[in-house]
């Protein structure tokens, strides 16, 4: 008898190269190497003190159980304060969703916003679980390319060009962006939500690297579209990621779908993990001094790779990444990462994860890793070039 | 402009009738009156001491990171052991997938094996959340009645008769079962893997509630079909609902599958929640001592609810629940629970959320809760149906 099969929706769905990385990294490591890590998309600095102390006094008084499915009271009242401290916009707590990380996010989004087969644009390069989260869900990537004339962001003109092709049902957009940096300004933001008003779409913007800006700080899709769906996360700014916290603020009448949805789907996001973010608004002094060591890698690297030969990266304004066109080395990013781990020691991401077609000379350097590491990172590299070259 | 609209599916997916149970009780409490809480599915211990502990130290020792996307490898290790220790069920740790809870572990699960419009089978009563998940996903439940003919659980004869109607992708069994309590005993499961196996369908055995019987243990679908998908949890036998964690076993060739879908859709489960339910597998005692005074809220109940007129339940086999008919008061049972609520100060859940036929003369009272509250809703009921009769 045939064995049922697995599902075909499967072959659309594909694995992060990232963790292939990953994998073969900590085989490296098994076999008493030693790996510096700029493949991980995660801080190294722990959560904030004060998070952990509260997720402590949590399990000290007891029962940790189900919380409402929109999360606790007091931390949907604590996200909206953000708005307002932050951005200087004003927010009902109740349109705030608290989500198993921003994973959950999507999930609930998507599946509310859009029926099976709906086109949702996205570009490329772009965080891979996009691409694979809609084709899970039968929905249909769009795929945006980003260039250098555009400043490597999703613009209006580009949704508008992208919609007439063939109707979208809406966009996700990111700033500040992984892998490539780049921050969509406010009037960029502004024409993105305009345009989508004005064509009917849903306009998703995920916000997850919020608070990691060197330059200007990033601007939230809400200051200029209240009807902007935005996803967030405790994981990156707040150092929180194996944590699985994050939210969603959107419009008034996606509230209860939302609600129903995530009663099924999630029961409620773990209760530490809330009561810990809760805490990790208090703590900007701490996350202060993370993102200042980011900025001090960000400012060595900068430096020294150009003199690697690496110095075409898109602008890197935001997040903890630097994506590098490698054209003159490689057109084979993943051969070149193999070979950067093995023979350097030094890991990171091919392009081809974030972009299936040019990615194959981008390769992505995470610095959100120790200064130590970074620093050793750059000196492995050199000796590697050196006998490379 | 009109706004962008909210997807059809979400008409598909309600909301579960207990969390609006949850919701007037709550309301009731914030006026300053008692409710005794008899609607919720969630045992009353706390987690065990040693998960709690677990969790502790990891929060001393700092970092919260991702783990693995399937879970930390000594997780999945002790609970492939688990199945050897309980069941004489011999598993490699790698069809072990660690989730985000039961709640990933069915959406892990339905997406890898259906294509949407597929037929999956699940009964009437049974946990609201199969029924919604399944409509999210775009995917079709095929409801199959219970009956007491057939002992109140999905038997081979029934899954036969749905699919020669119309051709099934798969089923959904549980036992212990969410309402009914009831259990599908090892011959009848057997026949239902069997019958899986000749149709060429999947066969999903959802197996949350075990360890929670009161009479013969238990039997995994795997001890008598390898290819079954099973579900489980820590939420009720552990005591640890809000830290969402759990477990599928998978059969191989679905492990990569499953693993690109969790990577895209979770990263991965709760690092704090993993290291916890690692230590709450050596428990043992304490949570039979839990289990006990289940056993001891259930033989009260049983005892007692008759002499209320309570009388017609379906057998209480297993899990924490009492699912009992309620027709000789009412065919409303949301009326009757809500004035249950009001002037007995009793929380319950109506048999609809279960059940969209029958459950009107159906409510569900859940044994998880202290001995005294359980002893005090006993008195609260009779006072009120002595008031009423």
């Amino acid at each position: 008898m045939p064995q049922p099969a697995v599902a075909r929706r499967m072959e659309r769905v594909a694995s992060f190269l990232a963790m292939d990385v990953l994998s073969a990294a900590a085989a490296k490591e098994r076999r008493g190497d030693s790996v510096i890590h700029m493949e991980v998309g995660q801080p190294s600095a722990a959560a904030p003190r004060a998070a952990r102390e509260a997720a402590m006094a949590a399990l000290e008084h007891g029962r940790i159980g189900y919380t409402e499915a929109l999360g606790m009271a007091a931390l949907r009242e604590r996200i909206a304060r953000h708005y307002r401290d932050t951005y200087g916009v004003s927010l009902s707590p109740e349109r705030v969703v608290v989500t198993t990380g921003s994973s959950a996010g999507f999930v609930l989004a998507f599946l509310s916003l859009f029926d099976r087969g709906q086109r949702v644009a996205i570009t490329a390069p772009g965080y891979p679980a996009y691409r694979n989260i809609l084709e899970a869900l039968d929905l249909e990537p769009v795929v945006i390319p980003l260039t250098r004339a555009d400043g490597w962001i999703m613009t209006a003109a580009a949704v508008e060009r992208a919609h007439a092709e063939k109707p979208l049902g809406g966009i996700l957009a990111m700033s500040p962006a992984n892998p490539s940096g780049t921050m969509i300004g406010r009037e960029a933001l502004r024409a993105l939500g305009e345009t989508c008003r004005r064509l009917g779409l849903w306009f998703v913007s995920d916000e997850i690297y919020h608070g990691l800006t060197y330059g200007e700080p990033a601007t939230t899709a809400l200051a200029s579209d209240d009807d902007a769906v935005v996803i967030n996360s405790f994981s990156k700014y707040y150092c929180m990621t194996g944590w699985r916290i994050g939210w969603i603020v959107v419009p008034e009448r996606l509230v209860r779908p939302i609600e129903r949805l995530a009663q099924n789907l999630y029961i409620s996001p773990p209760y530490l993990s809330q009561v810990a973010a809760l805490a990790a608004f208090d703590a900007v002094d701490e996350l202060e001094a993370v993102k200042a060591h980011y900025a001090r890698n960000r400012a060595m690297l900068l430096e020294e790779l150009p003199r690697l030969g690496i110095a075409d990266m898109h602008p890197v304004d935001g997040a903890f990444y630097i994506y590098a066109d490698i054209a003159r080395f490689t057109n084979d990013s993943i051969g070149f990462a193999r070979r950067m781990l093995e023979e350097a020691g030094v890991a990171a991401t091919p392009g081809l994860d974030f972009d299936p077609v040019e990615g194959s000379h981008y390769l992505r350097l995470s610095f959100a890793g120790s200064e130590a590491d970074c620093r050793e990172a750059v000196n492995r590299l050199k000796a590697w070039f050196g006998r490379a070259g």
